[in-house]
C-alpha cells in the first residue's frame, strides 16, 4: 500500500463530500511575531494589546490573514495538490477573532463540480470552514480550483455550479463581540483618516514596495503548513523557479496598504479574489486600493468599507486590465474585501 | 589574557572530564513557530495542543528536534569548534518532553579518546545530557567527533573506545508519562497508516523536496545558539560556501517524512546517524525511509517503529551506498531512530 | 486629500514640538525567538529565565536591543522618512527592562534644528522616549538626522543645538530593580572574565563573522516596524541595492561581541554612535571592542563597563580611522555604550 499522498484528482470529488483536513494547529505569540517579520504589518489592533483593549477586545487577536492562511493551508493536500489554477474566492467571512493559544481545524464541503470541455480537467468548488478548539467557526469561504483528472476515462459528473454572492452583504458581516471604535486613538493608529473621509471610487496609491526573497515566502508558506511543491522545490516547474504562494502576495499587499488605509483595521469579508499573474522572488511588490462601497454597522463607532486591493510587480498604479479586458501582466492580485474602520 | 574562546583541541580532552556548556536557554512559543516556518513540520502532536491533550499530554510539547538542537548547540563551543568531522551518534534517548517555558542546559562527559595514527588529530567521544529547569534529564546521547590537535607534540592519550549499543533497546525507550494513542484521530493526523500497516523492510519515498536557502539554515542554526563559523561566514572555507549544519538536514528530512509517516509522531531514540555528504544552499533536499524494526510498548495504543531516514540532494530514492560500500555522493544523511506510532 | 504619508521635511520641525509615533506594539516570546534566530545572541540573562531569576529579576527580559529597535522603528515615519543621513546618538539610557507581554509606545520631542548652509537640508535633533503600558519610560535617547527641505523657499529657523553629554555619567545609569550578580554562574554564562579582568584601553577581537542575507535584514527591520523604503525596495536607490538598517548591524555586532564579552550582560547606556559606512547583503560582518571606562554601581556584584563596539566588513581589527581622521571604508559602526557586568 502506497503510504504517500498523491492528492485528489477531479474525478475524486463529488458534490456533498466533506473533506476533513489535517493537521490541527495551535497558533500564538510566535506566529504573530513571524507575521510582523515577514510582512510590513502595522495595523494597530493586531500590533498592540492595549489598542485592542481600548477597542473593546480582550487582547490583540492574531491577524485575520493568519487565520485565513492557517485554514487555507490545511486544504492544500486535499484540494489543490493537483490543481492547475486557483480560480476564485467568494462569500468569505471572518466570524470570530483568533486568539493566541487557539487551535484551528479546517474542513471543506464540495459544493460544485464542472468538467472542462477538454476532458482533462475540471473545476471544483469547495466551501471551507475554519474552527477553533471550541468548535466555533472562525472563518468561512468558498474557493474554486481547476484540478487535473487522474483517469481520463472517468465519466464526467453532472455539472453543479453553486450560486455565489458577488459581494458579501454588509448586513451579514460578523462584527467581533464588544468591538467599539468610540475611543479610537488616531495618533497611535498612525493616520487621521476616518470612514467618513473615504469616498466611493477613491483610489489610493500605497507607494511603498518590497522586493521579495525566496527565504521569506517559503518561511511564510511553511508557517501555514501549505505543502504545495511549486512553492519550495526548484525542480517542480520546468523553468526552475519557485512560484510564490498567492497568499503571500495577499498579506504583503494588505500590509503595504497601511500607508493610506491604516484605519481599515479588521478584515471581515472576502468578496472575490484573483491571482492575476505569478509572483517570483526578485519581484518588487507594490499595492493600490480603490474604495468600492461603504456601509454602516451596528457596532459603536465602526463603519464597513469595501476595498479593491491590487498588488503589482511594476507598472503604474490604478491600471488593472488591458484593452482586451485581461489583467495587465504586472498585476499580481485583485482582491475585493470588507474592512472595519472608525467612522 | 585572551578573552575569546579558541575552542578545545584534541589534547584538551581526558576521559572522565565533565564539560558544562553555556548558555541556559528558555524555549517556547517563538521557537515553536520558527520551527514551523523553517521546516515543513506537520506532525499533529507538535502542531496542536488539542491533539496532544487527546493523546494524554498536558499540551503540545516542543518538537523533539528543538530539544535535540538546543542541547546540541550548546556543546559546539566546547566540543566541535575545532572539529574536522562529526563522526557519529549513538544511544540517544529523549527522556521527557520539553514544554514551552522550559529552560534547557547541557553538559557532556568525555567517555572516549583515540589519537589518529597521523598524530594530527583524534577522535573524542562525549555523552551529552540536556536537562530542564528541574534538573530532569530530557535528552541523552553520545556523539563522537574528530578534533584537531593544537599542539602536535602533546603525547597521545591512552586509547579508550566506549562500548556503545548499535541500537537503543526498545524496552529502554522512555515513553512520556500519560501518553496514549487510544483516542487517536487519524483524519486530523493526516494519514490512515498505523503501526500495523508498516512492514519491516518497507521503504517509503517521501516525494516532496525543498530547495535550501542561506537565510533559512543560518536562522535555524543561530536559533539553537550553534556558533560554528563554517555555517555563517563565507570566508571560513576556501570555496566561499557556507556549510549547512547537519541538524538542519535532520529536521528538514524528518519534516518531509510526514508524507508517508505522518503517524510516526514522537522521536524517542537515536540509534545512529551519519552526515554522509555536505549540504549547501541551492541543494534540493528530499527524503526516503526504511522500516528497520518494530516493537510494542507499555503505553496504551502506542507502538515503536525503528526507521532509517535518508536525506538526499538528488539521485533516485532507496539508493544509499555505491559498490565500494561508501555513501553515494548525493546522500546527505543516514539516520537511524525510534519513533512512537498508534498501533 | 492625499491619504499616504509623505513624511516630514526639515521645515516641518520646530523646537518644542512633540511627535507621537504610531503604532503601539506588544512584544513577547515571538520577538525573543526571532531575535535569537536573526542574531547569534547568547548573553545568558536574555536567553534564560533561570539565569535572570538567579540575577534577581522576575524572568528574562527582552533583549535591550529589542527595546531600542522597537522604540526607534516607530520614529521612522515621523523623523527619518526624508532623512539623508542618521548622524548620531547621545544620552541614551535603558530605564526599565521590557518584559514579554509589554506594549511599547514611542514619542519624540524636537530639541534642536539647524539649517545647512546649502539651504537644501538641515539637521533635526530629537529626544525619543519609549514607554510601556504603565506609562513608565523604558528607554530615552537623543538622535539627530539630516533631513531634506520640502520647500526650498521655507525660511531657515533659528538655530538651536542642544547641549548633549559626551558620555552618560555612570552615576545616572538605571540599574534594574533587584539586579544582583552575587550568585553569578560564570560557567553557564559562557566565560570566566569578570569586570575586574578588563582593563581600560584593552581591545578584544570578537573573531567570528556572519555573512549578511537580504531576507534576514528585511525580516529584522520589519519586525521593528521600521518602514524606511531603502531597506526593502530595490528600486529605491539608483544602484538597486537595499541599504541595511543600521540597527541590524548594531545587533549583529553586539551579538558577535559575546565571544570575549559574554559577561557584559545588560546594555544600560548609549553614549554615542555612528553608522560609518553602509552595509549591504553579502558583507561579512565582524566586530571588535575597546574598553573605554569602568565604574562601580550600587547593585550587589554589578559593575559598569564602557565599551566601544566597532563593526567592520573586512580589514584588520582595531583599525578605525585613516590618516585623514575619517572612518576607514570597511568600518560599519562605531558605538559607545555602557554595559553591566559581574565584578
Amino acid at each position: 500500500m502506497a503510504k504517500t499522498n498523491a492528492g485528489r484528482f477531479f474525478e475524486d470529488y463529488s458534490v456533498g463530500d466533506t473533506l476533513t483536513h489535517a493537521v490541527p494547529r495551535t497558533v500564538g505569540a510566535g506566529e504573530r511575531a513571524l507575521y510582523h517579520a515577514l510582512y510590513p504589518a502595522r495595523h494597530a489592533l493586531y500590533s498592540s494589546d492595549t489598542f485592542a483593549q481600548a477597542s473593546g477586545l480582550a487582547a490583540s487577536p492574531l491577524d485575520d490573514m493568519i487565520a485565513f492562511h492557517t485554514v487555507f493551508g490545511k486544504t492544500v493536500p486535499d484540494v489543490s495538490l493537483n490543481a492547475v489554477a486557483n480560480l476564485g474566492y467568494a462569500e468569505g467571512r471572518w466570524l470570530k477573532p483568533v486568539w493566541p493559544g487557539d487551535t484551528l481545524t479546517s474542513a471543506s464541503e464540495v459544493i460544485g463540480v464542472k468538467q472542462n470541455s477538454n476532458g482533462k480537467s475540471g473545476v471544483v468548488y469547495v466551501r471551507t470552514t475554519g474552527r477553533n478548539q471550541q468548535g466555533e467557526a472562525v472563518l468561512d469561504y468558498v474557493r474554486w480550483v481547476m484540478v487535473r483528472k487522474g483517469n481520463l476515462d472517468a465519466p464526467a459528473p453532472e455539472t453543479v455550479i453553486p450560486d455565489l454572492a458577488k459581494v458579501v452583504p454588509a448586513g451579514t458581516l460578523a462584527i467581533p463581540e464588544g468591538l467599539t471604535f468610540q475611543n479610537y486613538d488616531f495618533d497611535q493608529a498612525g493616520e487621521p483618516h476616518r470612514w467618513g473621509d473615504y469616498e466611493i471610487g477613491e483610489q489610493i496609491n500605497h507607494v511603498d514596495g518590497v522586493t521579495i526573497e525566496e527565504a521569506e515566502h517559503m518561511m511564510a508558506t511553511r508557517l501555514w503548513q501549505n505543502t504545495a511543491k511549486v512553492h519550495f522545490d526548484t525542480s517542480a516547474r520546468p523553468d526552475g523557479t519557485r512560484l510564490i504562494y498567492g497568499g503571500h502576495v495577499i498579506s504583503m499587499a494588505r500590509a503595504l496598504s497601511f500607508n493610506g488605509l491604516a484605519n481599515a483595521q479588521m478584515v471581515v469579508g472576502l468578496n472575490a479574489g484573483a491571482h492575476a499573474n505569478p509572483c517570483l522572488a526578485g519581484d518588487t511588490v507594490r499595492a493600490w486600493s480603490e474604495v468600492l462601497d461603504k456601509a454602516e454597522t451596528s457596532a459603536p463607532g465602526v463603519g464597513a468599507i469595501r476595498l479593491r486591493l491590487v498588488a503589482t510587480k511594476g507598472g503604474a498604479p490604478f491600471k488593472l486590465r488591458g484593452e482586451d479586458g485581461k489583467y495587465l501582466p504586472e498585476v499580481l492580485l485583485d482582491l475585493d474585501y470588507w474592512a472595519l474602520m472608525p467612522i
